[in-house]
């Protein structure tokens, strides 16, 4: 195994070190493990939390500031943060209006949210909790009962983000953050296995041309393996799969996502050929990103988010945010 | 090979009909191969024109917009822009107040550059020619007479790209540029090797457990292989080599670069270690940037950068910036 680190054991707690060195603006609470906003809590607005294993960077602790998350609570590498971890960011950020759990659809991270919602709520803290589910690529997984919560977590976190930014209330944010992921599906594709300092080694053996196709964010198997295609064809199967499993009716905003060992380059790539199948199929986009942004440590991969957009989901969606990780307008 | 790609001769040309498709706000010329601002040509602004080949993305089209570059020419794969791409650029930026070009110190580059900029002195256009050459870890290499330009070509695009936006003449851009160039140095790891697509396997060998102390940007040699080893020796090993190549007496920016496939969160890691070690030598940090920016396609690597940065540097460090790869305050 090669990679720039210290101790397979260290690597969260040091990475998170290192994000408080990289990001003053934001606090790093290195003791219970989570980022917050330098201005949590804000007295009257809803706060939003969100958290998982790490190796998905920039997700969730990148996406915490204005407009945004308020904490993001990281697990160790593909491990779902502990009800305490969680229990004290929500803590952090209630601001007497309540708190959303933003909770991607697996298995450990469902329970150990709902532990710290419990907890909190005899601390005289409302938790409204939103899963995220949007893979479409597999009914239920590895790790999950249901499908499991991929790219579509980043518009959640950015449509909800701004909604709660302008003060909604409690079931407001909760209500644009449900709507979103009800409009979102992915599918995703590996090229490579991701390789946790843990292991070792990588977490599933893809032969020399065979690629993964439905791949989960942390290697789970997905449909089926194939041989490598042209990114075209795997671009048209991967909306054909979205399409076929969510309405799309309207405009759409696409995120064009690397499972973080992918050249930008490829992304773009992508991104052209969705951009053309999706005029093609009488899709039109309203808004795209492109880049590395809900993660898989090293694997060779990408996947692909549409959400049928209201014009209100645009306008939430074009507000300002101001977070490591993704920034515009302020 | 694996690569989302269609046909490695193709790749470029389709990468930048992507980026035309995420980046609407720009202007994407795909016949004569240039990234230009919408509102570019600007009377009376300084034109900012940089370019060198592909597979260094975000650099150089992530760069474009407000406050950084007005163009960009992308190469083919790690292959020189043409000089009557780079002359369609820096005609289609050049506002009346001439054009500085920033250049990568790569013998094709400096030549190819060079061209444009006496064809474009033919039409009367004013060009500047600034070369970037920060590395430190070789003095000459595979593709270059002098040092290697990497990490500091964000530094001088961001800066002099301030410089030019709030209205400095020709030789004060210039000048802003130059000056960054001179007070940064910059060194790299590889732990693994890009694949291009034209080769369609890595560029060198790397044996199971050895890395390459120095690596350029296009995988050429460094200093030499060594072992594998923990991130704080690594860290400590090449801010050493930046601090006994230049003078730091004073603040840094510090900018902690993936080279396209090490995740985020080794970077930060990195980003720690980097953040002790310098507090141990007594060098403040002003500012930090952590992410992929200057890249090698898939190479799993990281580079650190140093800039002695003067006040008025910070200043415009901090100045708006709105681009794809970098955006702040605007």
């Amino acid at each position: 195994m090669k990679k720039f680190i210290n101790d397979p054991a260290d690597v969260v707690a040091q990475a998170l070190d290192g994000f408080a060195a990289a990001h003053p603006e934001l606090r790093v609470d290195t003791a219970q493990r989570y980022i917050a906003r330098a201005d949590a809590p804000r007295p009257g607005k809803v706060g939003l939390v969100s958290g998982g294993g790490s190796g998905h960077e920039p997700l969730h602790a990148g996406f915490v500031g204005a407009g945004m998350l308020d904490a993001a609570c990281p697990g160790e590498i593909f491990t779902s943060p502990v009800p305490d971890q969680i229990l004290a960011a929500t803590r952090a950020v209630d601001g007497g209006a309540g708190v959303v759990h933003i909770v991607k659809n697996y298995t450990g991270d469902v329970l150990n949210f709902q532990l710290a919602a419990e907890l909190a709520a005899d601390e005289g803290i409302t938790v409204e909790t939103v899963l995220v589910d949007d893979d479409v690529a597999v009914q239920d997984s590895t790790w999950t009962a249901g499908r499991r919560g991929t790219g579509a977590t980043l518009l959640v976190e950015k449509i909800a983000g701004a909604r709660a930014e302008e003060g909604g209330g409690l079931a407001e944010v909760a209500a644009a953050a449900r709507e979103v992921n009800a409009a979102s599906g992915s599918f995703a594709y590996a090229l490579t296995a991701a390789t946790t300092p843990a292991a070792g080694r990588p977490g599933f053996e893809l032969p020399g041309d065979e690629i993964e196709a439905g791949v989960g964010i942390h290697g789970e198997p997905g449909r089926h393996r194939e041989r490598l295609r042209p990114a075209r064809e795997l671009v048209r199967t991967a909306l054909d799969a979205i399409l076929a499993a969510k309405p799309f009716d309207g405009p759409v905003i696409l995120l064009v996502n690397g499972l973080g060992g992918t050249p930008l380059i490829e992304l773009y790539l992508i991104c052209g050929e969705a951009a053309r199948y999706l005029a093609e199929r009488g899709v039109p986009i309203a808004r795209r990103l492109v880049g590395n942004y809900v993660t898989s440590l090293d694997m060779a991969g990408m996947s692909l988010t549409l959400c049928r957009a209201t014009d209100e989901m645009i306008r939430l969606w074009d507000a300002p945010v101001r977070t490591p990780g993704l920034r515009w307008g302020a």
